[in-house]
């Protein structure tokens, strides 16, 4: 067996995410059995039959037992039910880590329900997802040279840490980690207020009048631009109230820039609007590069 | 000849927009000799070298002398300029079009300076591009299946509008009419307001005290969502304040539907947030399939 293998493992929510997990693992026969859990017997039906899963469970709590790790792939607002329904199945050496976009609220909820099972928690974030969701649009390559950051906490295990950080790089991703507070940060100013950027926008234009005729002379970068809106409403949802605090604040500062780019556009002040459409272009030129470098 | 066929075209500014049209009348023969007009010498003869055009000159006047069309590809705010210069040396039967992406400022410009020669003018815009400028970023296919509006005035006469028609439609482009105002309103809603929401938000990130980390964990929907921040800023300066009315309107409109968003996010109003979301993907969702159906 090769060392790191994850001889029994649980996904709890089998969907794009999850599933590409699943797939990732299997390609690098860094996996023996993978059971599948979730609400759905169809969809864990559909994920058995492309090979996804070895085993359909719909009881988390008998899912995770006798698991070397267990993966929550669950939206946000379900971990902590989730949590609390497993807390008690967990058997020693079973480690635990999660895939939510936003950490402080499972790192809240775990604390509540996981006792001093906390050092074989590691909380986790893989940067990486696509506007469809359930398992029928996962891929093996989804986490390829993507960024998993981990959130570990005070309580949790080197041991267990390290265990999560080889799951992912055997799944294509580097991994990196940093404190739950910056990640919320992070993630609500480069993908949370995006998000409700798209969707503001795209529910902004079908409510005017000519609706129809907008969108028909819509052009590639408007499609490029909403990419985002198509994404799971629900899913959005949840991240917005688990994420609450740091996504009103950039909602808040976005907010401020708009009227300096409005007050720019009104007053006729060239200059500023030049200022803020260069330093936005430079900034963005250097994301690509940077991208670029970075393979991904 | 083929009919339609334009013997002498003058494209006044010989970057993405007229570059590509270039190579996209030559692709279709549809064109006998281009000359390209433009202040830079060097872009132009790197336009002749790339066979965009066959002929430089740096003086639009004597340009536009013998030319059966006239295209004019400049920034906004360079076409009135432009116009008075070309206005005295126009022949009869000259016809003259535009690609700015604003034309009520352009149409404005004409009424000032062609006089009489305004049954020859018909405005227009390809709503085509990418985030990219200059000659070297042209090709042939920019307009395939893309559409153009021309805006032509009361005082266009029917050939000369029937002639810019045909010569997007052999640049592969679709062609539809519509009157000055509509075209501002609808543009200012699909292109220019996404445009200021991705330089507000990548300028908004980039001055954020972390944005270097920020923009390290930024993923492939940031990339796509901000694509078009990397436009020409200079270009946009021109737009905003050629489409000023327009573009306010829509910036107050979408600033009332993000306040709506952060209303739903701060009080927890699940229904309201879940509705805008629902709402946003499902208009986006139609939009993408009609853009399939259309093949663009």
């Amino acid at each position: 067996m090769k060392p790191g293998r994850i001889s029994a493992l649980t996904i709890i929510g089998v969907g794009l995410i999850g599933g590409s997990l699943a797939r990732a693992l299997r390609r690098a026969d860094a996996v023996g059995t993978i059971t599948g859990v979730g609400r759905s017997l169809e969809q864990l039906e559909k994920a058995r039959a492309l090979g996804v899963i070895d085993r359909i469970e719909t009881d988390a709590a008998r899912a995770v037992a006798g698991a070397d790790v267990v993966v929550l792939c669950v939206p946000l607002l379900a971990m902590e039910d989730l949590l609390r329904t497993i807390a008690p199945a967990l058997e020693p050496g079973t480690v635990v880590t999660d895939a939510g976009s936003a950490k402080g609220s499972v790192v809240e909820a775990a604390r509540r329900h996981l006792g001093d099972r906390l050092a074989d928690f590691v909380p986790g974030h893989p940067i990486a997802g696509t506007e469809k969701s359930g398992v029928e649009a996962s891929f093996a390559g989804l986490y390829d040279d993507r960024l998993v950051i981990l959130t570990p906490l005070a309580e949790t295990s080197p041991a267990s840490a390290a265990r999560i950080e080889q799951m992912w790089r055997a799944a294509g991703a580097e991994v990196v980690s940093m404190d739950v507070e910056r990640h919320d940060r992070v993630l609500a100013a480069t993908s949370h207020l995006p998000h409700m950027l798209a969707y503001g926008l795209v529910d902004c234009l079908a409510r005017m009048q000519e609706s129809e005729e907008i969108f028909r002379f819509a052009a590639g970068g408007f499609a490029d631009f909403t990419r985002i809106a198509s994404s799971s409403p629900e899913m959005w949802h949840d991240i917005c109230f688990s994420n609450r605090k740091a996504l009103l604040d950039v909602l808040d500062r976005f907010g401020d820039h708009l009227a300096e780019i409005r007050r720019a556009v009104e007053q006729g002040d060239s200059a500023a609007l030049l200022r803020i459409f260069t330093r936005a272009k430079n900034a963005r030129d250097s994301f690509v590069l940077a991208r670029r470098k970075r393979g991904s």
